[in-house]
């Protein structure tokens, strides 16, 4: 009694039969042709599909479609309102895919996908309320209560990252000003390494990225932690706009645990030690409160088809 | 089978017979006595209510007791934490009330019992999806989904007015810098208010402030109204830290309704509509999203009693 988690991102769509324990089959992977249109793509999906189940589902029912899709969704209604790495708008994809399967198919926000599968299977499964928080290009976040995926009305919430932490800060894509991604994503500390680096030519941060042959995100974390002033003030600064972020997340939301994932959160506890401490100097505003519990995400690149699937586990 | 709702305040308690439309009868008012122990002020508060429902429960079964408590709750066990108004510290106070009444006791934060009373039979009434904001001393919020009050784990959360928003800003309170409250109390707006006159000797401020006997919360949106430039300046950048918290709720909840309360809210469609003003400015982060709908209370100061019945209702 599988369920088919497809998670569909900027440049490809990845999906796979999964089973009520997260047990995940061979993936199927399929390119996305940008020179299709959008109605296009999905009956090329649909066939794709087609041919997966024929060979995986072995006999089995299909009791469910989930995706995961990046973008602003209409959940109820199974549309993609606008998703602006895909170019897809007014999509109604749920009523596509309705055609061709008699099966309950459901659709959510790529990041809320994830965080449902970290809260089932991964890193939240001991918990029944949990956000995670996606620290990469931007800073994706999901929220998990009573073990549900919470999105907001018309699926439109849930997006921690554009809540404003530095007023008249930095602008961000989304319009408003001093976004908490403008200042917690791997973007924004790739950023802020660069911005150290050119005030500081003597730092070993040079010498790393040269190595490395870019400035990524790990750069200020592997000089900070060779005892490097410069990158220790990078990872320093980076890690008080995190904490303040969570910090914000907890007095509003009080999760039990928040999950961090996304390639700033391998640096684990190393990172996760030094948001902690911040919190906890910070009192949490709440002397009272619990403690807080953050862990790293466990799924990897399969939470989004995990997570997609759960919507029908 | 009415429930009996307690609003308890930094200075009294107030109660009242609710039944299932959110009608009240008569309430109930003891004032607290600073002199007595916690303990005490419980016996002595079961012996009003004793008293108030034998004169007024008409022979008609009682279906249970809900409180709304200012300070940090453990909502689960039924304890008051810690109040800081109050001075009360882990206080039982739902075993207390069990030993004489056997109904169903909850109890929850002022704020949200406020929140869940608009939700059920005021300004939220039509929506499932609510926020409601409380403008005065502080900022408290509650927070309505599906009809049922959010509060986070252990009851310790919905507390938005404790969200940075203005990183290194104010000290506030709770331990934090730049919260919401510092920007959007009341409070706040007083504090703007008077920094504003200090510099604009010639304001209208001065002499509406001189009619008043004091600087409150109306004087820079009456002056304001009367074309006065410098009160207005305070108003527009009131109505900015308002609106930019708004924002963030909207972004992170996406309720389908916010509702303000509290002393600034008295201002009503002239408050409402700059904030929509504002916020349209913005664009939501998200063209696609829904609409925000802003309403002011309705339950005026019977929302704490009415929201408290409704934990049972």
């Amino acid at each position: 009694m599988p369920v088919l988690g497809i998670d569909i991102g900027g440049t490809s769509i990845k999906g796979s039969l999964v089973n009520s324990l997260g047990e995940c089959k061979e993936n199927f992977v399929m390119p996305i042709n940008p020179n299709l249109s959008q109605e296009e793509t999905i009956e090329e999906l649909l066939d794709v599909i087609d041919k997966y189940l024929q060979a995986n589902l072995n006999g089995e029912s299909l009791d469910g479609i989930g995706m995961g899709i990046p973008g602003s969704l209409d959940t109820e209604k199974g549309i993609v309102t606008f998703s602006n790495n895909l170019k897809w708008e007014d999509l109604k994809i749920v009523d596509l895919f309705k055609k061709r399967y008699k099966t309950p198919i459901k659709i959510t926000n790529d990041a809320n996908a994830a965080a449902l599968g970290e809260a089932r299977f991964g890193a939240g499964k001991e918990f029944k309320n949990m956000v995670m928080i996606t620290l990469g290009t931007g800073v994706g976040s999901g929220i998990v209560i009573d073990g549900k995926l919470f999105e907001g009305y018309l699926g439109k919430g849930a997006e921690l990252g554009h809540t404003t932490l530095v007023l008249d800060g930095l602008s961000c894509s989304c319009g408003r000003r001093g976004c908490f991604e403008m200042y917690a994503s791997a973007t924004a500390l790739i950023r802020q390494t660069k911005e150290k680096m050119s005030i500081c030519p003597d730092s070993l941060m040079h010498q790393i990225s040269n190595e490395l042959g870019k400035v990524d995100g790990r750069v200020a974390f592997m000089a900070a932690k060779k005892g490097d002033k410069a990158a220790n003030e990078v990872v320093d600064q980076y890690v008080k706009y995190l904490s303040e972020g969570i910090l914000n997340i907890c007095n509003a939301l009080r999760p039990e645990c928040v999950v961090l994932s996304g390639g700033i959160a391998k640096e684990g506890s190393y990172l996760t030690d030094k948001v902690l401490n911040y919190c906890k100097l910070q009192d949490f505003g709440y002397p009272y409160s619990p403690s807080l519990v953050i862990k790293i995400a466990e799924l990897g690149y399969q939470s989004g088809i995990v997570g997609a699937a759960s919507l029908l586990l």
